[in-house]
């Protein structure tokens, strides 16, 4: 038996995915959009009905905030993003905010009054789909960005973030973004398979792995595929496969979270009747931690060489974009794992492999996020979807939490 | 010694090449383009100043005729192209027309009346790099085109074949095609490295290798490449790069001049941090022989079932196009060597990689071509490049096979 109200929360989170739905059962609500907006009203006509108070900060992130009895305190922070890819899931960021809410109206509904106020915030363009590039408000609170680059940003069609920020009437104050935060909790699906093959419906997040993302151009000779004996060939396709595949092998000499794969490949000319003079690849790889991360960067690059060295190419390796593991506050992913044990659930600890506010959050307050059963571990698709019950249960579990954190 | 004027073809050949002649070195000259208009225009005054007869078809290809002695004889028809890719070589085609010209005009120097009658003939639209596919023209002449759905196709641009032809003013008669040919012989640079890894200057052309074109798609999962643990994965790329690498595994197995390689890749969504989930590689490979193509065929697409089920893919096969091997007249094919070997050089024999008119040629009649050495194996690249002395040694074999078969 849950105290938090699973039916609520259930006819809440289809009442929003009406919002910009798509004929096959997902949403398209980029950041800015009409849609956005009619679900951030939506998501604050809530909050003001269960006695919240609104406020909306200069990137245009919405708090809704419950008032605690003793002032002096920081607030606890609970929440996630609104805004979906195009052709995207129905709870890949509402199931979090959501779900705050549905803890906060539990606690109203419950007339408890928590020593520490508590604020739900959606975040503005976490996907980043519209506006480049991801979690563009969190990163600026957490000082990535500059507020002012962040406004002056465009969308491929040229509109500008601040204009349609201000065109839907959500561009707030610069004072109204967060002071001094307690903790950051989200909620939101694991977008993995894991949880599913484990039959596992909700984990405790206790951080997000680091990240390096390469860019491989391989030259070798572009030559007529027809009168090119094959001994002869300096084929960058043939290179940029054994890359493809010798990383897949590497990865594979490691434990599960770490992944990395190739996701784009150029090859130019790129046409049938020729040998591919230059291929172009983008190679991610990932690790929970700094030292791991470091290593499995340098393996690859080793491969890069050996593979350009055998096949007589020339090899260049940009190291495009680099982030360190985020490692959540221990004690947090405790409090989360205890609150799971106590409703007699197994309780799983894993790393996120994507990127979320609580990256950028956790530069700035201790934070940990709790992760939902994803059905086929398949999101930003149409048909993303999650058990009702595990849903349930997660908020419940947030519940748990909050109500430890708010009254400690 | 040559009995050719190695230096007036050479004169001739650097005259035409300064007819849409780039900073590089090369030449951009596609079919029916005012450039290919100034080549045919210098081609038809070069062969009337010789005393050659000019007629023009009605898919625009070029006869210049030296008449023989006896009017009952089939001509001999010697030949290539002018046209060429953009931003290509000066040689690719030219090589063919001016050397036949420069045979054509030793004997009119001479005083030699051959019994036999002599055309050069340049092929309209050989590359095929405006209006597709390649060797348009004599495609028609063997049938595998019709005159009016050459003559309606149109370049990227919108522009017609027909037009084009017309505006430049070479839409001749269908009564100027050739009627009976006696054969055909073509001289062409390699457009490979062989003969010049092997320090030989020219070789005899013994037939064009047959050729498969496969696309193949492999679909897999497409997912978040972050929170995907390695062993649930269904990489349509790590599937692609298996059968891209198998394939040159597969061709090394056999002797040279068979080769396959994938020269075109593309991946769906084909974005940095996702798994793709479809992959569309197209793979050609080429074989000398009718039995030994069908073999590689099979044991290509043997290769890609087993990856995909090794990757748990789906991989579908398509057959884009086959071509059978051409096998040129052995007689004609000795002819060449023996008029190599007099001259002292050592006689290569080989089989071309690439399509060329003469494919078409014969299934007309008896065939053969004269390959010249290529620096660097290179064509279709502004600098393509040849040895003058090689084109010299060419075009004296080209003359004593020319005076064989036309006092024969």
């Amino acid at each position: 038996m849950s105290t938090v109200d699973g039916t609520r929360l259930k006819a809440n989170l289809l009442e929003m995915a009406r919002i910009g739905a798509t004929p096959a059962g997902g949403v398209t609500r980029p950041a800015l959009t009409d849609e956005d907006k009619a679900c951030r009203d939506l998501f604050a006509r809530w909050a003001r009905e269960a006695g919240l108070s609104v406020r909306v900060d200069d990137l245009g992130s919405i708090y809704a905030r419950l008032e605690g009895t003793d002032p002096t305190l920081a607030p606890l922070l609970l929440g996630s993003h609104l805004d979906s890819v195009p052709l995207g899931g129905k709870f890949d960021g509402p199931l979090g905010v959501l779900s705050a809410l549905e803890v906060v109206r539990t606690m109203v509904d419950r007339r408890e009054r928590p020593r520490r106020s508590v604020e739900i915030v959606d975040f503005t363009n976490e996907e980043g789909a519209r506006f480049e590039p991801a979690m563009l408000a969190s990163g600026v609170l957490a000082g990535h960005f500059m507020p002012e680059d962040v406004l002056a940003r465009r969308d491929r069609g040229g509109l500008v973030f601040g204009d349609e920020l201000s065109r839907i009437g959500y561009r707030g104050e610069v004072a109204n973004r967060p002071g001094a935060i307690h903790a950051y909790l989200e909620l939101h699906i694991e977008q993995g398979p894991v949880l599913e093959a484990e039959d596992i419906p909700i984990a405790a997040v206790d951080g997000i792995l680091g990240i390096k993302w390469f860019e491989v151009t391989l030259r070798g000779q572009a030559q007529h595929a027809g009168p090119s004996p094959m001994r002869t060939r300096r084929d960058a396709m043939v290179a940029a496969a054994r890359i493809v595949h010798g990383l897949r092998g590497l990865m594979l000499e490691y434990p599960d979270p770490v992944v990395g794969n190739v996701g784009r490949l150029r090859a130019v000319p790129g046409v049938m009747g020729m040998i591919p003079g230059e291929v172009v690849i983008g190679a991610n790889v990932r690790h929970p931690t700094s030292e791991g991360l470091a290593e499995v960067g340098r393996r690859f690059e080793e491969l890069v060489a050996r593979v350009a060295a055998e096949e007589r190419v020339e090899a260049t390796i940009d190291l495009l974009w680099h982030v360190e593991p985020t490692h959540f506050e221990s004690s947090l992913v405790g409090l989360i794992a205890d609150e799971i044990a106590a409703r007699g659930v197994p309780v799983r600890r894993m790393t996120a492999g994507a990127g979320h506010d609580a990256k950028y959050v956790a530069e700035l307050a201790p934070t940990a996020m709790i992760f939902v059963r994803t059905v086929g571990g398949m999101s930003h698709v149409e048909t993303e979807a999650i058990h009702w019950e595990d849903a349930t249960l997660a908020a419940d579990v947030l519940y748990g939490v909050v109500r430890k954190l708010t009254d400690a």
